[in-house]
């Protein structure tokens, strides 16, 4: 009844047990090829293996129950595969190959098709900070800092931000290169005298996953570095979210989601449903990210758990990071901005958010100290006296002294100082131009 | 396919979604119910309500689905419920409720169902511990610090061990005691008037759950104080877990699970399968905690995401604690002991192991120093020539001098040196016989 | 440069080297006066290491170094001391005790001084948050949910709800109950023959920590339920100052910190540099946890390394839940309150937040549908004419044939919809006046 | 007390207090001069401030209480800092940063610096493991999976395999670019007007730090990525460590560390310490990196608590991960191989580890099923009789119809089923000569 909110229907299908379960028969199935093309097993049994090697055939909640008296579902499942196939394919079932290279072959086939599905989401989600951050590059915002308002920005800086971050983390995931597994019991693919290496090969290629200069069984740097990468682009989905439910407090108002969540009884409310999941899955992510990193001190050649360990929280991450990106995606995408609440916002404080400015300009003519003790004076009396930092500077005649009307109006112009917002926002967009054209 | 190596089947039922479901339905029958005693609701609504709170009547995965708009299953399944209720009950369902209400009194009674199983098999799990190390009482068995033998223990001392953590773990986890949740959207039960508190109490009556203080919302402390005892639990069973497999080497041998996974390819091998499994669950528990500690600090009245974090990693958390709980106690219940084997595992040092209690019978004619550095030379001496320190002992005159021949045999006997662990075992078994009692 | 920051000087004071070497001596010279008592060891000795069992004698540093080579500061600090007592006493320091006896007992002292700071600021926090839940009774605030306004509550309601979840944790904390470990290198105390338990039940005595059942080397359940408490107690202190931040906002404005940061560029910022810190530090609390619940599974009768693991992440988690709570404790001493901010939000909505309510006294004429119909128009209007709930109620004749001028304006006063707010505030009082009695 | 063996002295320094502050000058420093060159400074007042930025110039612990205040420590630094330069310079120190620029930019010099370390010792632990591999290329051990004895492999492959993750762990380190920091309090460096760019690229150059695309205030992924390799090259070394602990155990004896830790009591005691702290180190970095992951949601341009909780987490990972490198390294020089207690192991099941090589040089002539039945039903009598397979084989009249007395020798000889244990060594050795060549 949760599944919904923490995954998508495509990642839940790329995750689901028919999915692993096709892809160890993929695993079966390459092996069996690649043994043949090698003469260790006949044509004919490779193709009926072959065909034999469909999820459909197989009873995954037999396999699952079978699977815990030997802590793998591999038995069971070379048993069911076994008897499916004819009485001369049957010798010719999983030769050489351990459990382990099932499963972490299956592992590395089903990292590559929800990662395909993450990336193609994440791209789309940086496409819109892209869209952003052009449209709203002069949409001046309050930077807040500590939750407190800071100095101007513009919005599209921030979205320009997002996209940034974004880029960095697709980078992480493409980096990634799922590789096969095949070793054998003792990672030295024994069974198969010196013609290891040749039919490792042939399944890596069988497979379209990279081929491995050794056996990784206990070498787990694949899943750690998958992990990390992970967890990585959801920490920046989770970011974004957080800025959104932020941006649509009742209080600040300036974004609101497309569709935000309602109540019947609470006709105001305009639940931020969408960055709520997204928050609610990526905070899960760190502890999955900590287990599989926990993982990796794995005993001689196979672990007794740590091993086991992985499966399942290789599956949620997967999901998560999944539904984090696509909902990500859909957030920006419907995201309402609110520039009359942005502009409202930044004269919340009458002015005071251009204290620094007001300062830089007396500067030159007072000299620093006194230019800033002046400044803190007139905040002093706008707050006392409910004006604005504007009214002040107009009135103070040490400051008319030196600036003009107009050079008082453009220092309490947030618009006027946002330095190189702009020119940042088109660092973010060539860069990300860049890595598209890639 | 790997959910059942990481649950139970009863754990898996009492989590499912369905177990969810119907939780969240007993609480708007027991809702409507109190209500109605109040004088809130009509008495005919309530039995309406009442008679269609049944989860069958229900569409998880539709809810499921529609779960994702609003970040949150209650509206749908309210939905749902009101469309079945005849039309004179339908203003009455969830009254007064909010969301949050429904799914942290589902998780309570969810929880409580689990924790049922949990206790149960830890309490049969400590009861093997207890039988084990009555019977392994004189069992002499190397201890080893740092995966190094050191002195002589008995098996039944470690069971004592295992037995002891248990009992305290078990009494972590019945302390908990699960509290209905019921505030209303703002914690106040303001659409109920003054009447609130009064519903509250017969919701906790019919449900069999402590009645709370306060409305709970943002208070998480008894999911964490939940987790911590989980956690608690998790980490005994994965230390009892990982003695076995240590024990289980074939290098060591000296235990041997009832049922180990084998091998076609490797007859002699005789996996730990259900240690393996024990293991795997645990190393997943930590991360879990981690979480649901993390989100604790949920803002306001109603987190934006922290509390919806905590949804499914509470579950698995009771199904991975369940399936390590049910696993121990079978492999506890199964566990061959190879007395033989750690008999001779004791004489792998040849007697070495055996030194601090000989230089302890030599200090008092002797002296401290002397004593030591002469039992260190002849350590050397049993070493070098592959001899043992008994014979050592015998052969050299400074030693016979002060000891006879049978204080020799005395000083080198592993069972001759066992100091309290007799009475610490009785110790155990006295205070978990006081705990069975209450 | 950080550490003042994460902790507090007498935090700091109570876990630093000095500190934990001083617990070692402390279980040293607790042991051997212990055995002259049994008449193990002669008086005069355990007079004389007594009277050198006083960190300013040794070099931590030295001993730190020398630590590295056997992965124990144990064997260094024993080497020292033998060398500081005299020639008599020498045979005598650290009999029948292992590296482990010491570093654990020292632990549970070092964590018992500090869970008395600890429990102390928590009280005094719980102390002000009474009276703030007392003074702010009837300050009506807007509840959010998922920081979208809500529907009212009190701010009293709210340090209520802080009280019942410190009080919450608290009592997890105070439930620990630190004890002392001696069990020799096997656990057995095979050195000291039969009067082990004698001497193990003088060592706690003289200590005053509880006497355990057994020794506890690798059962470390008393590790992971003291990271639980402090890991609970960490996050109830993350959520006030989560809630303090966000109140604290600009935006917001409805509580300031007492003294908060500031920036002379800045003027108008009143950071919540407080709340911050607490933040900072619970934010690194489940990590810890989880690493200390991973180490449970210790081999044998001694890690090799799950137990020195322990070390440090202990010290921090005492450090970081200290500081957290003394500055929690001092947030809520000083923190200003804005009734009228509060207020003012209160109105921001127009009074929308007051449909729930308005609904509800228009059911019992009209019914649930129609009134639930009709307040969603009115809410409608007040959006597209700018006006308030209020005004809108007052000029819908549908509405005035069953409602006074009186009802609507009772309707629509937020201080009249607070339903059991101040019975829930007595409950939380009370409970809270009952433990202090404890 | 503790420190040291969690760290090594040059890891110490390079993340003391006294090297976080130099960095932190080191940027305000850079920064005035690349202001001078971009002439918003006079040369001389950047001069004066350079002639400031020493570290030995401040007092750390006096930052550190100031710190607490306003929850950073640049604000203090940069008033120390302002003092002691001379009146001229006075205006220009920190100019148009904000504390974060400071903090950050510090962190990633001090990474840098850590980082060296890291990867020296890591590349010349990976040497060491080259020089294994070649070494035992031929050196015969049993593979163990479960814990169990599998199959032959050979030692040099286990070392082939621990050189492969090291190799992939390096390449993940030497990947991060540690960029600068400077964007001022919202990111725009609004105070240089449009001169923020070139100071930034100033700043970049003079530090040897990249330039970022963006101030990088709450986008964090180089925090994340860098916590990802850390965690990754942390897993490595945990894993050789337990191996060396496993194969190093009393029952097994075929690992040896170099300076095994000892105990005057037990004699016969190697412990092997320094794996021991691989592992303790290793064990505390998942938790880190999920602190460091769960920082990642910043708010809006500054993050109230995420961030600040990064700083001691990334210092101890820095530390954790340089103590476990440096171990490494120094376990493996040291390392000492006994390949006659492998050979004496690979003897333990009396030939039975080579069943299925003895099954696969029958099926040919018997087919699968009979040749499986045949070895199963001799592995059977093995144990039984207490005999050897190869004796088994020998004797069996349907072996020895189909395999000569040669062949059967051939079968049961270990060191004739190693597959591709030879050549994966080379690959592998292969590869990290070409890495080494970059």
């Amino acid at each position: 009844m949760f599944g919904p909110m923490f995954s998508t229907p495509d990642a839940t299908a790329r995750t689901s047990d028919g999915a692993w379960l096709q892809a160890m028969l993929d695993f079966e199935s390459a092996l069996a090829a690649a043994q043949a093309e090698a003469g260790i097993v006949p044509v004919s049994a490779a193709e009926a293996i072959a065909a034999h090697c469909r999820a459909e055939l197989f009873d995954t909640a037999s396999i699952g129950e079978r699977a815990v008296s030997s802590a793998t579902p591999v038995i069971a499942l070379v048993r069911d595969l076994t008897a499916l196939v004819g009485e001369d394919a049957r010798a010719h079932v999983h030769r050489g190959a351990t459990s382990q290279d099932v499963v972490d072959t299956a592992a590395m086939l089903v990292v590559r098709d929800v990662l395909e599905l993450v990336v193609t989401d994440l791209r789309a989600a940086a496409q819109e900070c892209a869209r952003l951050a052009e449209e709203h590059r002069g949409t001046v915002l309050i930077a807040r800092s500590l939750l407190q308002q800071a100095l101007p920005t513009t919005f599209g800086l921030r979205c320009a931000g997002w996209l940034t971050a974004l880029d960095e983390s697709i980078e992480g995931l493409t980096r990634f290169s799922p590789a096969v597994q095949f070793g054998g019991a003792a990672g030295t693919l024994a069974s198969l005298g010196t013609g290891g290496p040749e039919v490792l090969a042939g399944v890596a290629e069988r497979l379209g996953l990279a081929e491995p200069v050794l056996p990784w069984h206990t070498d787990r740097t694949r899943i750690a570095e998958l992990a990390g990468a992970l967890g990585t682009a959801s920490g920046v989905l989770g970011k974004i979210a957080l800025d959104v439910e932020l941006h649509a407090q009742t209080e600040v108002g300036e974004l609101t989601e497309g569709a935000p969540g309602g109540s019947s009884a609470m006709p105001h409310k305009q639940n931020p449903a969408t960055s709520v999941l997204i928050t609610a899955a990526t905070q899960r992510v760190p502890g999955l990210v900590a287990t599989l990193l926990a993982a990796m001190p794995q005993a001689y050649e196979r672990a007794a758990g740590a091993w086991q360990s992985e499966w399942e929280p290789l599956t949620e991450l997967l999901r998560l990071t999944a539904a984090a990106a696509r909902r990500t995606r859909e957030l920006l995408e419907g995201l309402r901005v609110h520039p009359d609440r942005m502009a409202a916002n930044l004269d919340l404080t009458r002015g005071l958010v251009l204290a620094e400015n007001a300062a830089g300009r007396l500067m030159t003519a007072l000299g620093r100290t006194e230019a800033q003790d002046l400044v803190t004076e007139l905040c002093r009396r706008t707050v006392e006296r409910g004006s604005t930092l504007r009214d002040e500077l107009l009135a103070e005649p040490r400051v008319r002294e030196v600036l003009s009307e107009q050079d008082v109006l453009d220092a309490t112009s947030a618009s006027d100082y946002l330095g190189a917002a702009g020119g940042f926002i088109d660092r973010a967009l060539a860069t990300h131009t860049g890595l598209e054209k890639r």
